[in-house]
């Protein structure tokens, strides 16, 4: 099963994330997205770790995310995606759009053919004015049309709003 | 029926009004409220036109939204208004608050005797951190004022999420 | 029972909240948490308060929300705090990080054994882009991790989008 957990900053998404992937009963990879790039996100980061079970695997990977999941998607094993948010802002920052074209593509179409427990954690950023810059529109533009095609490709989308969960598409947790 | 879809940037709520227009099996008339301003409005702009079934009438009108409305509402036609967020700033950039006040009343006085279907595409913007600047404020301000009005006024409300819709009002889509 | 109201800038929320107050029976205490700065807010202020119903108990408190809470709640009392966000807003503005979680710890502490009816409204500020500055950023992580902790210990959660009620958790309205 694919599964989308999208929410606002601070909003539990990555907790409920972790929770389904333990749920799920299988051994669990977590493929981080980041790059540690400065104080306040290493200690996201940290914060983030420090939460998750020690048994878990863990990918780091900022840019070629179908590959790692192509590599490590297995019937009997849970994939958590954590975030897509901070992967399409490493694909924008390499300012090279052919690239992120080809990353995505390539995402989307080697999605519904893999096997095993899917999740996918993501920001979702459109719903307030969205600020000046160029590159924070496009990022808005990316996050937006990114959220679209994968929920149509998933079997269950959520928001979390304040903790909870509010399914927009499949079972209702 | 009167129809409101909100729904943050890129979260498919013109896709989901355009769809709602076809499933209507009425004749359409799009109702463009855009000022083709600059080169990445104009590519938006663009984008949706291909995007129409070509037989759609399409009216463009930036400001006197109620006015046209009046004029082209039947019982056997569907319209749809593509979107409220730009017919709201180009009546601030007026910076005239009178005309502004004129022409949401008589939006909000004429809807309810309307005939046919009407469907109110607008961005939903109030749910980030609201950004520094007068006019900025007083477009939130007055956007989450008219989505209120509008909604008790509707007999659907739906806002959409990646793509999906969730029903605040009405018959579930 | 502890209810949370969510909801954008003008999204309702607080009329929705006061509705409640009205529909609960008991005599009110309204409990403001603004500083009255400046003319927006003053304005913004009077507004609310042409509102509400004269009958009803006034208590304007800034910081010490869990002190007035625990000075206010009887069994036969509701008590409607508007809103949070100005509460969390006023604390990061002393620039004192032990006030703040002590204020915050006093809260989430007490609210379990409080008797009769309380109403929370805050804004749901999380879900757009978050704008630059280190004050804002600590804003929307602090009132994220505050709503989710609330939400854990209220008994109903509704986010307000154009006036209409989503619940999020406990009986729907």
């Amino acid at each position: 099963m694919l599964q989308l957990i999208l929410g606002g900053a601070r909003s539990g998404k990555s907790r409920l994330a972790e929770k389904l992937a333990t749920d799920s009963q299988l051994p669990v990879t977590y493929i981080a997205t980041s790059l540690p790039l400065d104080g306040e996100m290493n200690e996201r980061i940290a914060q983030h770790r420090t939460r998750r079970p020690v048994e878990w695997a863990l990918v780091e990977e900022p840019l070629a995310l179908a590959r790692v999941l192509q590599e490590n998607a297995t019937s009997d094993r849970c994939l958590l995606v954590d975030c897509l948010t901070l992967w399409l802002t490493n694909l924008l920052m390499l300012n090279d759009p052919d690239r992120l074209v080809a990353e995505r593509e390539s995402l989307l179409d080697s999605l519904p053919a893999l096997p095993g427990e899917i999740i996918f954690v993501s920001n979702e950023t459109g719903l307030g004015v969205v600020p000046l810059g160029e590159l924070t529109r496009r990022y808005v533009d990316e996050a937006g049309w990114l959220h679209q095609a994968l929920a149509e490709r998933c079997q269950r989308v959520v928001l979390t709003v304040a903790g909870l969960p509010l399914t927009l598409k499949g079972t209702a947790l």
